[in-house]
């Protein structure tokens, strides 16, 4: 399915103006549209983020399976694109997104960005609105 | 200068539960407090983020100069810290963050994520605030 997915994506110029890093990734920011929330930080490698502009929905790069990572393709919080940016030295992507279920986090968190620095010490900020055993039966 | 910084900052409990990839960095994303827009992405060391934690304004680690890099040094344009969150994996930090001059960018912009995706292409969405010229004399 991969292999299938890599013939069928061509190389077409946007993706060439990435400045991927050594190993082929760049890191991908998601951000919540409505709320402005940051909800995570996630990689790309060129299959993925063309995936994510041709389907319309955030596709990544998983690093510790070594494989294409659908975002929501196990809980079903998909994120519906909204529009896809580059920094100034073209390598971090930032993806504005539609954050369906309103749960980004795999800990059934809005974001993933739950721990706060208080008085020294990360204290968990933001509830759980959903049981993960609940979200990935 | 920074050998002293080095050995003046005392690792805490709070960096040591950080996830430092291989070369002893994470992401760090800035994003604006008030108007929730994502600034920059940098990349911070266990010192930076010391620092930054110590001192209430962005230090990040400069990996082309392979150095402290406090934010708005040559700019004026420092970083006031809000907030420093982790995330669930412990791998990417997020400051909240007062950007003064409201500029981010070495361009001039507000934001380090001025390309957005149209029709296959990167376009220029954001206007330059100030020469760089004028801020970088």
């Amino acid at each position: 399915m991969e292999e299938t997915l890599t013939q069928a994506v061509p190389t077409s110029g946007f993706i060439d103006q990435v400045s991927w890093n050594s190993d082929g990734l760049v890191p991908a920011i998601a951000q919540d549209f409505k709320s402005g929330r940051v909800l995570m930080m996630a990689w790309m490698n060129r299959e993925s983020l063309a995936l994510t502009a041709s389907e319309g929905y955030a596709v990544y790069w998983s690093r510790s399976r070594k494989g294409l990572w659908r975002k929501g393709e196990s809980s079903g919080f998909l994120q519906k694109i909204r529009e896809i940016r580059l920094d100034c030295d073209g390598d971090t992507v930032l993806l504005m997104v539609e954050q369906e279920g309103g749960i980004a986090c795999h800990t059934g968190r809005s974001s993933c960005f739950y721990n706060l620095l208080q008085d020294g010490e990360w204290r968990v900020s933001q509830p759980v609105l959903q049981d993960p055993k609940a979200i990935y039966k």
